[in-house]
């Protein structure tokens, strides 16, 4: 295989690098995954997935919010409340989540033998 | 869509968070593919990527070792020198890699317009 040097190997990473950019750390996709399975409340969110401590969750959440993933709409009733759900966009990031998952469920068999 | 609880959510989300445990971080991919374009030296895969420090190269090939994705090979020359080559088992990202690059062009023109 040819020495690709400094451009060839950017133009392949640039884009791997914008999508980790986005999804990147353990939360994002999980997240999501979370509002798409039914949960919209930030207290449903954070028990659905678990051990995420509730600030992480916040700013995670806004994160998905500024990539324009998810939408975060303010019910004006009495109490006021909060849902979160994902935007037609998250939907593009089905077929990664997909690999991911699958690469996952071969990982375990693979190096962790379950 | 129902609620899911927890236990349904984490079934989902379980390969999906151990995939994102192996290729998590900024970088765990890009020197994959950095090392699969033809970088094998440690200085070459360092320049192949530019932006990264020594310490943090030195860690993410020690992780990517540990989870079989590339091999580190001594040749005991005069000088000795060290070689990293992907495994066969890297392959097995291809399509996560296909699936992130192919986001990450979209996300590209969807998001910042360029």
């Amino acid at each position: 295989m040819s020495k690709a040097n400094h451009t060839d190997c950017s133009s392949a990473m640039l884009p791997v690098r914008d999508a980790l950019d986005v999804i990147s750390g353990k939360w994002k996709l999980i997240i999501l995954i979370s509002i798409s399975s039914g949960n919209h409340r930030f207290r449903e969110i954070e028990r659905s997935i678990g051990k995420i401590n509730s600030k992480v969750l916040a700013k995670e959440l806004k994160d998905l919010e500024e990539h324009k993933l998810i939408k975060r709409t303010v019910y004006d009733e009495s109490p006021v409340f909060v849902e979160y759900t994902t935007t037609p966009y998250a939907t593009t990031l089905g077929k990664v989540i997909k690999e991911l998952r699958d690469w996952g469920l071969n990982h375990r068999k693979e190096i962790i033998g379950k």
